[in-house]
């Protein structure tokens, strides 16, 4: 036993932290607070405030805000390999890296001047960053966050740059994304995070607004605005280029206004079968991921914003654009047919299934709550206070291809 | 700022824990050891010591090693929905709950004779142990490991019990296993974990050896010693009873001596398609999972073990029984071909893919060593000392249905 110096904080709530000095290393540690697993934790988004609650899925709780990550009207997360930090991309290009064990801000930056999302590599080792403005990708050290390489989007002969959307991480150390003005697919391979090996894929279709990979990993598919139908990509073969899928899925019908862009990384695939949700029109369609072809729709409350698979694929539940986005249809994938309308709130904005999908939780902005629900007999188990929550990341997304 | 008192362990080699007093309340709170994330950690089984190693994925560390486990030669592990405690099932019936943060054994109980594993429900509450001796299935609370339910696998008219094979949860709270000798399948909802719900289906095929539910939860297949072929049992309808597939695999030709079972739980399912491993011959059978048809056979090097899909589904790596238990073959899912043989070592017994499928752990029993190799180019990354390593056991199991 050697002697110590010991140095501890107290605060009126609960105890956090201890500095303990040994000889010339000083150590700290933390009880209640920081020694728990991470496997059950998440992150709920409060849009309006800059803040972010750290909750747990085990027992359904909240257990801390952090406060001062900017602008988070349009924020997205992904989690580090370890399940300890969560990265929140800002629309205000602010990159914030938040320790869900300390409960507090770790690091960080501002990268942008207006940003859309991110992505984390297979590894866990590089965080990609989604720019509007300036146009580009910017890939960091995933933990200290210093910038190793800058990709912008340049395009035509004037200099400019595209926004970027779709980012995804893809088997092989890659990152794949579209550029919404330039109509591009690039693929980047970051073996070496230095000298990223881009690719280009040229004229894949008008105003890709968002994409995704599948989850095993293999496709890409870029949904389009300017257009009907998606652009895909065969990630085993990228000499065969982008083919254009559900080419007139509108066709002879005249589209709703869109009042809010579906996203589709959240989407579902189910079996064989995946479930895209149709720009403009009150609509899922289904698609054969064999042949890609449109295979049957499933009618539904309003436009479809997520489109997200029960874990086991048994069920397809859908939230809505404005001004039906206080319900949320529950689509039986067996028989194609919505089974079950939910008015959990007022403005839904996300959905976040339980790692086994017993349970969903829902955020519901104007009522500033996050209902949980059962999946098998849709009752409420749970109710958390928010300020206008939107969206909602468990930590289990850290194990799985594209999130 | 309250007063404190403050306690410290100081040990040679590092820091561990402190014990602090406020006013009434003492907390314990640990430095290194206990703060950190718990998605990158794993367990491997040192079978021949009763120990087990804790480890890291992120940088393929070694962190400490637990002892007191008792008879690990047939090991296997669940992982607690928080990712902070690892379930061992060892085979003389003990059942070891090991604190991955701590470093250190939080409960162990010996709950029966002679035991072969188990899993975890649906919302992480419950541990279910699949026992020989006596036959049957004991419900444990996943805190606390009390007794909630003991389930004898009953048969016949004599007071005989079953052996319990191919255990695994599935959605719905519910778990299903197979019963050796009775040549039974039993689907038990645990809703209301001291009162479970049996139903039993008879006479599905002789001597089911190992079982498992497919990664969507819908189907429970259990492989046949005693014929060729599989029980089907379609989840989502119990009422349609258990089906018999691939019923005539090695028809008009001889069997091979099986020097070991094959293990179904980690088997193989890449897109539309099921790995199978074929008893006592050198194939791997390929399923359709929409006909439950035998599709084709893939030349192999011998009895497999263990056909595992890496992640994204692009690959297969197949581990074989005595004599040929020295190499690993990977096949290649779209030609389906056997692309890459390895020699990583003597006595070749389990593989397990990180989450996002970069790198393969593969334990080499009679080499003492786990090879981490890198599933692209086939390198050996990290080389790490075990005394007679077997399973290995990452955290990213959690969140998946059916392990």
């Amino acid at each position: 036993m050697k002697s110590l110096s010991c140095f501890g904080f107290f605060s009126p709530t609960f105890f956090r932290c201890l500095s303990v000095t040994v000889g010339v290393t000083t150590l700290v540690a933390c009880g209640h607070v920081g020694v728990r697993g991470t496997g059950d934790l998440g992150i709920i988004i409060e849009r309006a405030s800059g803040r972010v609650q750290i909750v747990e899925h085990s027992g359904a709780t909240r257990l801390a805000s952090v406060s001062g990550l900017g602008d988070l009207s349009h924020a997205s997360v992904v989690i580090s390999r370890d399940a300890r930090f969560a990265y929140v991309f800002g629309r205000d290009g602010g990159l914030t890296k938040v320790d869900l064990l300390l409960q507090k801000i770790d690091k960080r930056i501002v990268q942008a001047g207006n940003s859309i999302g991110g992505a984390i590599s297979q590894d866990g080792r590089l965080i990609a960053a989604q720019n509007y403005q300036p146009g580009g990708v910017k890939i960091f050290d995933a933990a200290s966050l210093e910038l190793l390489a800058d990709i912008p989007t340049s395009f035509g002969s004037e200099g400019k740059r595209s926004k970027v959307v779709g980012l995804a991480d893809a088997p092989g150390q890659r990152f794949v994304w579209s550029c919404f003005d330039s109509g591009e697919i690039w693929v980047v391979d970051l073996s070496d995070p230095r000298h990223p090996q881009v690719r280009t894929f040229k004229q894949v279709g008008r105003e890709p607004y968002d994409g995704l990979v599948t989850p095993d990993g293999r496709y890409y598919l870029a949904g389009l605005f300017g257009e009907d139908g998606m652009a895909m990509l065969d990630l085993w073969h990228l000499d065969r280029g982008v083919r254009k899928i559900l080419p007139d899925y509108s066709k002879g019908e005249e589209k709703l206004p869109v009042y809010k862009m579906p996203h589709l990384r959240g989407w579902a695939i189910a079996g064989r079968y995946a479930y895209v949700p149709a720009i403009g029109r009150h609509e899922v369609l289904i698609v054969d991921t064999e042949s890609w072809q449109e295979v049957g729709r499933v009618a539904v409350a309003g436009q479809p914003v997520f489109v997200m698979a029960r874990p086991d694929g048994k069920q397809i539940w859908v939230n809505f654009a404005f001004p039906d986005n206080g319900q949320v249809n529950v689509i039986d994938v067996e028989s194609r047919q919505v089974i079950k309308t939910l008015t959990p709130g007022k403005a839904i904005l996300h959905m976040e299934f339980t790692p086994r999908g017993e349970a969903v939780w829902i955020s519901a902005r104007d009522d500033h709550r996050v209902m949980v629900i059962a999946t098998d007999d849709f009752t409420t188990r749970q109710v958390l206070q928010a300020d206008s929550p939107s969206g909602i990341f468990f930590t289990s997304r850290a194990a799985r291809i594209g999130f």
